[in-house]
């Protein structure tokens, strides 16, 4: 995600104080409180402008979501573009930097994880940035349910080559793989971003899904 | 491999005994008395034409290669190309089926495997044989020294993913992965097949090297 600043962002954040929760950690181990239900949550991290979460929340009103993106710049695109299509119960948007995961969700508060087109961070002296590192993942097995899934999908080879071999050192079982998945029997149902609708004439999309 | 039948195919492979073992469950435990030296053994599972186990050997003096070709009238193919080419002393050539590599080599007897192209067997029902399902691996472990490497490459997507899995399920350690092998740097050094150098062309090369 390209990086414009927006000055007016953090003011656009808090103005929509209604699905932007400005204060996460006060919510830790009491986000169905939020919801007002006992329904599963589901995150993603890295929403960017939001348009996969948006989709997929209209698609399972009986999930809740919530979106993190680090930037505020970005998330606040994603907050106009919800209040031109009309808010939905079932999201909730955090600007948030995924490393501090533990800050806001307990142990097993979360039933699934999302990572979509996340940051490549190509060089190597980065790798420990990329949200499929070893950094990241004892946070997501933390926070995630037992039998919790991850999917993750990138337009990104690099990236999706490092991430199936840092699954693997972590031991964690591969449920599903495609190396295509705009060419496989599962393109069927699979939800898009603008970045993946203008990414996937570039290349393949690849697509794993794991748990701990 | 397209298989078209050479009724003069097993005198080609007896003809050739210096190189083709017609017996080999008679070296089992004893391959190094065949090679008369103490160098590690490496075996190609599937070698079709034999154009890769050959450019290998003449770059390997002190590696011994075993290629192991379920079909006759295919290994018959490569017996006449070493004829043509010279034959080497680190080289030998067996027609077996892989689901009976027990009969020919003892716990812990090969170093290294490689599996180049192998039939995808498209269909569901037919999974089971495919080189790389658990029909196999479990037979590939005891044979293959502890820390020895299964070296896989292929240009077909469906059993590339079939394989992730596979090994995964198995527990078998991902040590290096290439979704796109000849746009890698991993490029130089890549032997190739006339099969290799044919399918590159049209998509993606797929590399795996892991281990139990």
């Amino acid at each position: 995600m390209r990086l414009r600043n927006n000055p007016k962002a953090l003011d656009t954040l808090k103005e929509n104080d209604k699905f932007v929760i400005m204060e996460p950690s006060l919510y830790k181990g009491k986000w169905l409180t939020v919801f007002d239900n006992d329904n599963p949550i589901h995150i993603e991290i890295g929403m960017g402008k939001g348009d996969f979460i948006y989709q997929l929340a209209t698609q399972n009103p009986d999930i809740n979501y919530i979106g993190l993106e680090k930037y505020p710049s970005v998330l606040a695109t994603a907050v106009n573009k919800v209040n031109s299509l009309g808010c939905l119960p079932n999201v909730r948007f955090i600007s948030f930097d995924a490393i501090s995961l533990q800050d806001i969700f307990i142990t097993n508060e979360v039933s699934q994880i999302y990572l979509n087109f996340s940051d490549p961070w190509p060089k190597n002296k980065h790798e420990k940035r990329r949200l499929t590192s070893h950094t990241f993942l004892p946070i997501y097995q933390d926070i995630l349910k037992e039998e919790g899934h991850i999917e993750f999908k990138t337009d990104n080879r690099g990236l999706f080559e490092f991430s199936l071999v840092s699954f693997n050192a972590y031991k964690m079982p591969l449920l599903y793989i495609s190396l295509d998945l705009h060419n496989s029997e599962e393109k069927e149902g699979n939800i898009m971003s603008e970045y993946e609708r203008k990414f996937c004439q570039k290349g393949p999309i690849y697509k794993a899904v794991v748990r701990f």
